[in-house]
């Protein structure tokens, strides 16, 4: 038999996460034993007079923790019982509630002449070494050197903030009431919006495949993820729609350009589409544009954000991938109010963003060194995403089916049944080449012949060399099951 | 007229945000104009049958969002009458459920002649700018300059990050199961731990008063704040004893050195019985160490995590304070599984620490520029010292007391009654002088007479400057209260 919670109102604390408390204090001292069914969340909220949405948002937290276990239909069951402390310092049992998502593994360390498709980054072969140095010493012999070793602004630098803002409205990105906030890089950003927008149970619709690092993180927050399929040409907005109607999300988060993993690309009218289902829905739509800057044929085309009505898009750009991702530099332009909630946030997280890396990348742009830069890497890129192809099509076994993407660093494969890409892993691995499996971008759908290809990172001859290897290995697993499965006894017929 | 706000106590909104919203919205709409004056917080809680400091933290929002201004004696009046909703995309809405604690202002911009004690820094005409220019120079020129660059690890850059363990081993500091991790400073450092390991609901054990970063951190975690009182002689470990058994707390936080806001330290006897207490309740412990390179007199005493069986306390420390704040390169040394699971949700939070500052400062560091800097660092800190303590005891009005810290950034002054810290900043700021009074810091005891002075940052000409300045006015308001008191008819005896 369970307690009754004593509820305090007028605590700053909301009156589930008390709730959360509360169950979770009987939980791990054995008051509620493993197996015990708690109180379904209608019985609940009429007893204490709440809100039923409440209750579930308690029981939503406790499941996400492990502390019950929902069965459909059944109800609410306690499925651990803390557990005799075993020695204070059990680091394992102080860390067992910590929810890390599924994430990809390091990369697996490749000899001096391995092939890695696994990281999506540019190659340090083109860096602009020198034009940095130079762009370093002008900061350093600048007269605001000094302060820009001080303490310094959530907002980031002023600088480049001003500089960024001012590029976007030359762009005509910015809404009047926008504003504009530096991070450590997109994957900041999108922290920083988790930890402004989302709670415990909140709903949020993403593509499917998807970027991990933004999955776990969502995951780690404890929102529900939503996956929308992603087709050919990225986001497929029947499916937004059904589940925008459905889900009643708290947020949609969509690449415009070069998606991660798969390189797809939205097109105009899907663009328009997108905004005005989110605006019907009244979702804010984070746009993240890591990959724009990198189109390497075709016309650019006009970021959601420019739209006249899209003064509610949430833009994340990042330097990271036209430059130096060693320096961690992005921003997000978006309404004011946000803006401010998000420097707060910033502020609680890590102060700011470090100053000496937003003053170079600052001259670096300035300069006209990142735009002589950009056509560099440009031309670089469109070899690569040249060179990726034509392997494709050369050593893929038949069958495979792949993405065909006009810029950004990744495309996305998909072998035929019944080639695993996960299993086959290990043997890519022997032969000094990696990739990623799509076990790691999935959502909700699984395709386990699916893998991501990285081939901004590699030179034509290294993509080559290691994709020759990959369809050896795909092309002999294929033979081998064929040759498997034609022996195998037929099943008799019942 | 305003009208009596609904308030649902069965909702998820805390009381204090049902307030905000009710304000915000007659604000935002125009029911409430500008100039209009809010009812006093006693009145109001006593009308609705709140707690005073509910309303009190309704206000504190609103003013913080700039809804409101409070003016001392006055009351609060309505600033800004908003601005019609920009339709489903009603941002205030959409961020209502997002939780910032309470925290400072941004620093008051004061004129050139201004001296501000708000900010807990070293001054930037310490900065050895050539001895850092040239350890820039070497890590351009240096073999691992475009590796830098690069994409990174989550643990650090790894010379960096076997420099600082191969330092805490030479230290005495790293037990055999230790690792450690580069983070973007010890705010950042605070960050991981409470995401890896505090829960909505959670109790940690803090300082009171404790530094504000750390008290809005884990209150926007849902965590609950238990304050133990800092005496001269930093936390009171009988009152610890009492929180431990008590409340059963997940985490204590404590600092050895030079806390901030009071400048207390532990004496050598105090952290070993900390240490005892804190094992034996088998729960973890974190030494926050950002001030322990700024002793300015006495001897360095030995951290908690040197004890020999200090295996499970988590130890943090920073370049910030010793170097350049502009640059965000801190480290947490812990149990192996503990920093394991920090670089998952540092990867996360923004992949990795910036490399190019990690190198800068290694190379600062290995080269020896950075003992010297801490000698030149040391010989100005005793002086700002010497000069603040100076001051205090010249300037403040009799019966103040504070603390006398032997190194560090800060010390801690409570003013006779009935002055009100709080309130006299305005005056303060009138005068070109700033400092961030004790509501900041409170955890549970609030003493308004209380405020922190930031010394490291000033020269000791603005030291004894800002201080005459401040003295005038507490002098004077203290006569002002008195001869106030002294003319009241005295009350019928009943």
């Amino acid at each position: 038999m369970v307690t009754q919670p004593q509820l305090d109102a007028s605590s700053t604390l909301p009156i589930y996460k008390q709730l959360y408390a509360h169950f979770s204090g009987l939980i791990q001292s054995g008051q509620l034993a493993k197996g015990e069914r708690l109180p379904a969340t209608r019985e609940l909220a009429g007893s204490l007079g709440l809100n039923r949405t409440t209750v579930a948002a308690a029981y939503e937290l406790l499941e996400s923790e492990g502390f019950i276990s929902g069965q459909v239909g059944r109800g609410s069951f306690v499925m651990q019982r803390s557990v005799t402390p075993n020695g204070p310092f059990d680091w394992p049992r102080l860390l067992e509630r910590s929810t890390p998502g599924l994430q990809p593994p390091a990369p697996s360390p490749l000899s001096r002449q391995g092939v890695s498709f696994a990281t999506s980054r540019p190659s340090e072969q083109l860096f602009p070494l020198d034009a940095l140095r130079a762009s370093c010493e002008e900061v350093m012999a600048g007269p605001d050197f000094a302060h820009i070793l001080q303490l310094g602004s959530p907002s980031g630098y002023e600088p480049l903030r001003r500089y960024l803002l001012d590029a976007a409205r030359a762009e005509n990105l910015a809404a009047p009431d926008d504003d504009l906030i530096v991070t450590n890089g997109c994957q900041q950003s999108l922290d920083l919006l988790g930890r402004v927008l989302l709670r415990p149970g909140d709903k949020v619709i993403v593509e499917d495949p998807v970027y991990p690092g933004l999955k776990s993180l969502f995951l780690e927050a404890g929102a529900q993820l939503i996956g929308v399929p992603v087709g050919p040409d990225g986001m497929e907005i029947e499916q937004l729609q059904v589940a925008l109607d459905r889900e009643r999300p708290r947020l949609v988060v969509v690449t415009s350009n070069f998606q991660n993993p798969t390189g797809a690309t939205l097109p105009i009218a899907a663009r328009a589409a997108l905004l005005r289902a989110a605006q019907a829905a009244g979702v804010p739509l984070v746009e993240n544009d890591a990959y724009g800057d990198l189109r390497y044929s075709g016309d650019d085309l006009p970021p959601i954000k420019q739209s006249a009505d899209a003064g509610h898009v949430i833009l994340l750009r990042s330097f990271s991938k036209i430059t130096f991702p060693g320096l961690r530099v992005g921003w997000v332009l978006g309404p004011r109010a946000l803006i401010a909630r998000l420097a707060q946030s910033k502020q609680l997280a890590d102060l700011h963003t470090d100053q000496l890396s937003q003053a170079v990348l600052l001259r670096f742009a300035e300069s006209g060194r990142m735009a002589d830069h950009r056509t560099h890497m440009l031309r670089a890129g469109a070899e690569r995403l040249a060179a990726v192809l034509a392997a494709c099509d050369r050593y893929l076994p038949a069958g495979s089916r792949f993405t065909r993407p006009r810029g950004g660093m990744n495309l996305w494969v998909r072998l035929p049944e019944p080639l695993d890409a996960g299993e086959l892993l290990a043997r890519a691995h022997r032969e000094n080449v990696s990739y990623l499996p799509g076990k790691y971008f999935a959502v909700s759908r699984f395709d386990p012949g699916s893998l991501r290809l990285s081939f901004a990172g590699l030179a034509p001859d290294e993509i080559r060399k290691g994709l020759a290897v990959l369809g050896a290995i795909f092309s002999n697993e294929l033979e081998r099951t064929r040759s498997h499965t034609a022996l195998e006894p037929a099943p008799a017929m019942v």
